[in-house]
């Protein structure tokens, strides 16, 4: 069980390290990085020795983001010894790869916004509120009185702008648009931003040419699906956004995207506008939210299809 | 040329009239019908005799904004007496369409925010810094103190986000952002909102399937273009978007869209990164903006590309 921590705490334990780790969750995305990236610019300028680790891959598009060079993958096997390990925006332990065993720290803080926070560090600042933790940043800077400049309020600002889906999720609040005009205020580019944000490789381009054929409508068209065919499928193309195309069609309730990685491997997401994707996920081995689920079934494609669309049509 | 008033002056307009006729933009987009219909429902709730005109289709993705259903089309060779045309988002008189010639009008007030307003109306006010006319009746009302309810709030905020391209163009500001903060204060929901705007029709998406593999690419991937056939062009379907996937794809400077209309009429629109596209358009006999710009070549499409990328190759 963590103490939580106010902001002016946070701050404060933040200013009496010498020597920080920061570290991003695996999978990273725009809030993780951006949130990290931000405050390491900080506390560099303070004078700390700051490391930044990201125990994965980082999609190229986050290559804008101002610092993005200071992030290391931990090394197996290695120990760094640091005052302060502050992770950032990973709601379990598990969630930071690498890091935890590679990393000996005096103190273990998390600064997160998951209400799913597993309460696993010693210190927890948690806002369960923010949109992203890069709110959580504007917070705890204005709080503290720390400067923004054009760099830091850029990581920031897409660090809430991608966890927010651009401010068009829920999760969107008049406190994040206030957090963001502030930001904008320091000079951040929102089209730059954007722009790099949806640049996609030319191989997801050309995978959606070939999936998109794929497109079937089921139960009066309340399911519609793509599906990668095990001969089409490739580890390194990104093909997550794919799902968003059957489900903004008109009509469409549960949107599903199926993915043969292997002949008799089948990964399944699924995504709906009114009917409990995750429990149908569960009943599957997976899980998720309400409206955004997944599951592996271990048969081929078309079984698998078979199965889950049984699963589905009782609900739609 | 106009007379420019103050917001305080504006709104006393609208306070003094009694029948009043405000009108969109034809090809009406979520700003002119959401600043018009957000105005029209404080001004009913005023006891004013209000009509609202839009003279052409609306897109069924805005069916959703509170009060749509007050759009009428003017019918030709009618006559409507009004003491106050309002004109709302139009920068020219020939953007309203036949509401020019049925209404006849007392006092003709534009209120608009684009830098290229023609002054055409008696009375203008005029805010070419605002991301959208959204923002300016943001500050109409606040100015006036006018009340906002939900549905205004509604109103206003789909004007803003859908002219700002929900927070990702270069004219979001932070007063945007703050303007869109209030708005949120009334029970907006933003998700609601952008997933109303999202929905495609299942032609689109179908006619996606079949245009995405003419994905091409010429001068080293700088150019990157689809083709919609005479035999796929459905004029019925709504392909105006598919321009961004060549877009957005890594290393694309130019992206082309080519629509054979006609066996022999081809539809070209082209965005770009750097390259002064509207350069091209208009030695094509189109026109447009630097990064932004279409043209019609009046040959078969193979041909139609073969012109059109010499142009261009010489440029990227």
């Amino acid at each position: 069980m963590s103490k939580e921590l106010s902001l002016q705490e946070t701050g404060a334990m933040l200013l009496a390290a010498e020597k920080i780790v920061l570290c991003t969750h695996v999978s990273p995305d725009g809030d993780t990085l951006g949130s990290t990236l931000g405050l390491a610019r900080f506390l560099l300028a303070q004078g700390k020795q700051v490391t930044v680790f990201c125990d994965d891959v980082i999609n190229k598009s986050f290559s804008f983001i101002p610092g993005i060079e200071l992030c290391e993958r931990p090394v197996e096997g290695s120990k760094l010894q640091t005052d302060l390990l502050v992770v950032i925006d990973a709601s379990s332990f598990d969630r930071i790869g690498l890091v935890s065993e590679v990393v000996e720290a005096k103190i273990l803080l998390n600064i997160d916004h998951h209400i799913s926070n597993e309460r696993f560090a010693e210190y927890l600042y948690l806002d369960a509120k923010a949109a992203a933790v890069g709110e959580v940043m504007c917070d705890l800077f204005m709080a503290m009185q720390w400067p923004f400049d054009k760099e830091i309020a850029t990581c920031f600002y897409t660090a809430i702008s991608t966890d927010c889906g651009s401010f068009r999720y829920a999760n969107t609040t008049p406190k994040t648009m206030r957090n963001a005009a502030k930001l904008l205020e320091y000079g951040v580019q929102p089209n730059e931003i954007s722009d790099a944000l949806d640049v996609r490789s030319r191989d997801t381009v050309e995978m959606l040419a070939k999936v998109l054929p794929s497109l079937t409508f089921a139960y009066e068209g309340k399911i519609a699906y793509l599906t990668i065919t095990n001969d089409l499928y490739d580890k390194d193309v990104q093909t997550d956004s794919f799902v968003s195309y059957p489900r903004y069609i008109e009509g469409v309730d549960v949107a599903i995207m199926f993915k043969a990685v292997e002949p008799a491997v089948t990964r399944v997401s699924m995504r709906s506008k009114s009917v409990d994707v995750s429990a149908v996920a569960v009943a599957f081995g997976g899980g998720g939210h309400l409206r955004a689920a997944g599951c592996t079934i271990y048969a081929p494609v078309e079984e698998a299809r078979t199965q889950l669309l049984e699963a589905l049509g009782k609900l739609v």
